[in-house]
């Protein structure tokens, strides 16, 4: 089947020009761009006045904190413009090991979104916690084998790089032997301690901040990642990546945003609209987001409008804006609301299905030790991931240490892979809840139940009503459950679509001012990432409290 | 073992800028550019006042053409700054097959010169001639897990794929479906029937003459190849590619350079020399050199001055004149004269050593009946492959058809490799040769022997002579061998030192012109591509003459 569009203006990503050509596809790959005619297709499609542009590539995502599924993901995506994502479904990982892996690989099979899989290479984060499932080199290894699988993904890991720990080389080992792309996750690494990391042969990062910071990544060889989130915005201080000649290094990702960030804003298309408003060049964004993105992970037949490259394909109303009218995968014009959802094996299913592996909680379960007045309380700073410690005099005698009005709530991780009936409790100060509590399944990176509360009673209500979900997140106030998004898929993902999932979530949010959150905090992401050990300076996982930056378990309790 | 280079100005390719800058190089590796100090080093090298960049990547070239082993090549390669060749081995490939490549593989194990393999395509070129070999895509598959063997090199047969011919389209699904790089010769070839062309998945060519021809060819997602070979010098006429944007997408070769003008001239070195004397970036050619041609391979590590990259690294006295002072090769500084040449397994040297497989010749062999006094004659013109038809009245009353005073001589193809006794026989004017025969075992692609002759005893000993020396080179007069090149790897290569082949190169040449031939001509280039059925427009091999436009045997006779 031959399809002409034919009078549209082409955005040639090689020379960076635009011309008038007519594109001839046959079935789902680009055979001519130049002067066809309809005599000599089936299908032919009148797109005067339009652009052409390859489709844009999300260079490093996680499906997961989108909340969707794949083919959920691919009808937010695709209207936006998005034909290939690069993914490190390292969340999954963490919960479910290589079932996640296998979850991610067959939920994708055949959607109308490339989803590429980079190896999730460091699970479990940290030794400080229990991820249902650590991944070895040994793991990982047969999964290169794999069409959709690239290359190693964010290592994480920076200082068992840099000492030479042998796990994580091992893995790097078997990805430099299978010439595959690593990336890179090493914020704020510089000099001699960045030379390296670089020199273990990561030749991507994420994590910049600054121009320098990405000016001397590139320099060392680097592809800089442009990263756009919901929670991390690095694109108004990398902005000057756009200009030459360190634009041909960089490509555009949003690693972490929201189902209702990309449903409202977009994904790379909101990243390239947002460089021009800033002044750059439209046709640098969309080099970036295409050829650039397909050479730094050696795709070579997709982000350019060129014989042999499939028809993966964005018609434009406007170029400056990227105002998006059709998007064509694999030479088909996508319906995003007629995707389908692939058949998954009933096994493979129900082991990412039934990850909440944990006995109903009683208010007792929650009840802390007076042993010392003075405790070590996680102070947590809004939108920031980093915690402070605050060292405060605790009343037990009411509410056995609670204490609302200073804001000192309750906080507790419960292992839920393993059965353990591990409970790490603690205090936190920062998050502003004023009754009941929050809770969630989804608590970076080992993906434990995290809960919040302002007593024992909503805190055990909370988590019952988790296990109930088997995964989720909800809020409770007097023993009523009063918002919840149930995220049955690992404890992560949802199985509604889109629109049901940012309808909760916007319920949810509502239900947190409700509790008296400021609206501008943002105490899911807050609260998710209180238990992830890697990230300064005190936190909190099933095993206790954490002292990060020393890499040991304290106590609760100090003089 | 730790190297420091220090002092030394530093061309960093992934932004173009020279800046000052210490190298720390652990053996074969670079780990670190920057503030690195004497006490950080085992060996510190002052390099003040020199420029460091890295390697050069001779993208696509036949080895066969120097008629040096890999080993000598290389010592003639590192003094200019060579250290990657991506090399078809399609010569050697057409005479012994598997074992072939398999040579060129041990041979080039472990030298001071990275050889990258590129799988031959098209073996033979023709059905109008007899090779030694013929190499199926199922010969070709296991080579693909081979570290140093990276696609499927130069796809000659653009009729084929246009017309879909499954036996090359079969290599090439195979060379995609390793996400292989697919190298591309396709002269002239432009329009739909490019786009035909490379929608099979041929991403490169180095067969581009004018700029326009290369700026379509990068305007549909090809890499072109700047080529700048012994016979074959299109730097000029595409000098404006080392203009923006179509500078991104190209990188340097030679094709085919002969060892003395290796020697003389140089090789990417001498590219880059002449660009630059056209007005062009030294910086740019040093980056198509090196860093691009690394990413149009794949090749991750190599081309740069990074961290991770091999310490492939040139000390260049001046940048713009690229006068080479040292060149590293893996972090060691080669002394070129001291090359070692790798061991090869015994049975597989012998494979290679007896390719010619002919029974010893008489005069008479070469008699042609005279059926008609009206023969074709091949008309050669002077340095050009092309050939035309000329009709001419033959007397055969004298020497047996021969008359040298017309510039009319005897050229005959003898079938080498399968002991078949084919001989094609004919006449052939423009070579100017006034007395004796010259003879050769190369002549493109299948190899056979080929000579020319004023008289058929000299052409009958010239012709022992080859199969006495196991193949080369010689030329004949009055039964005396006047001048030899003793090729007795695969008919092709000789295995004497450099300079010695130069030498003999020399000889040869002075003999030529005692012969009567003129000083500007190319007779042995011309007469090895007497033999190619695949380049206009009359040909001659072991099954005769060849019509080649209209793809079929002619008679030497006509009305």
């Amino acid at each position: 089947m031959k399809t002409l569009l034919k009078n549209g203006t082409v955005i040639n990503v090689f020379t960076g020009k635009c011309e008038k050509k007519n594109i001839l596809i046959n079935d789902d790959t680009i055979i001519g761009v130049g002067a066809y005619t309809d005599s000599e297709a089936d299908i032919v499609e009148d797109i005067s006045g339009k652009f052409v542009c390859p489709g844009f590539i999300d260079a490093h995502m996680h499906i997961e904190s989108t909340m969707l599924t794949p083919s959920e993901l691919a009808k937010v995506c695709i209207p936006h413009g998005t034909t290939a994502i690069i993914a490190d479904p390292h969340e999954i990982a963490n919960v479910c090991g290589t079932n996640g892996i296998d979850y991610m690989l067959e939920a994708s099979e055949g959607i109308p979104l490339s989803v590429y899989i980079m190896l999730p290479s460091c699970v479990p984060a940290t030794n400080f916690d229990e991820s249902g499932a650590v991944l070895t080199a040994k793991d990982l290894l047969p999964y290169y084998s794999h069409k959709r699988v690239l290359g190693l993904a964010e290592v994480m890991d920076y200082p068992g790089v840099i000492s030479g720990e042998s796990s994580i080389l091992e893995k790097i080992k078997d990805a430099r032997m299978q010439n595959a792309p690593i990336d890179g996750h090493a914020p704020l690494l510089s000099g001699k301690a960045l030379d390296k990391y670089i020199s273990a042969g990561i030749q991507t990062d994420h994590e910049c901040s600054s121009f320098d910071e990405a000016a001397e990544r590139i320099e060392k060889g680097q592809w800089v990642m442009i990263r756009q989130g919901t929670a991390a915005q690095n694109l108004e201080g990398l902005i000057d990546l756009f200009d030459e000649p360190y634009c041909r290094r960089c490509v555009l990702v949003t690693d972490d945003r929201h189902a209702h960030d990309l449903i409202k804003d977009g994904q790379i298309d909101n990243i390239i609209r947002t460089a021009v408003k800033m002044g750059k060049s439209v046709i640098t964004g969309i080099q970036m987001a295409t050829v650039q993105a397909a050479q730094c992970f050696g795709l070579k037949h997709i982000g350019a409008v060129a014989p042999s490259y499939f028809a993966d394909l964005l018609i434009l109303n406007d170029l400056e804006s990227i105002d998006i009218k059709d998007v064509y995968f694999r030479g088909k014009k996508i319906e995003s609301n007629k995707i389908q959802v692939p058949t998954i094996h009933r096994k493979l299913l129900d082991s990412v299905l039934n990850s909440v592996n944990v006995d109903r909680l009683s208010a007792h379960d929650f009840y802390i030790e007076p042993k010392s007045d003075r405790c070590r309380i996680i102070k947590t700073i809004p939108q920031q991931l980093i915690t402070d410690e605050e060292i405060a005099n605790v009343d037990w005698n009411i509410n056995n240490g609670i204490n609302v009005k200073r804001d000192i709530l309750k906080i507790a991780v419960i292992e839920r892979h393993k059965h353990t009936g591990h409970i790490g409790l603690g205090f936190i100060s920062g998050i502003g809840l004023k009754e009941g509590a929050i809770c969630s399944s989804v608590s970076h990176d080992s993906h434990n139940i995290i809960v919040i509360g302002t007593n024992d009673d909503d805190m055990a209500a909370a988590v019952n009503h988790i296990i109930k979900l088997g995964g989720g997140i909800c809020a409770v106030r007097n023993g009523n459950i009063t918002a919840d998004i149930p995220l049955p898929i690992g404890g992560l993902m949802s199985n509604a679509d889109a629109n049901e999932v940012v309808r909760q979530n916007k319920a949810f949010d509502e239900e947190l001012q409700a509790m008296g959150i400021p609206h501008a905090a943002a105490p899911l992401m807050t609260m998710s990432f209180v238990s992830l050990a890697v990230i300064p300076n005190i936190k909190i996982t099933t095993k206790g409290l954490i002292d990060v930056n020393n890499q040991k378990i304290i106590s609760l309790y100090t003089n």
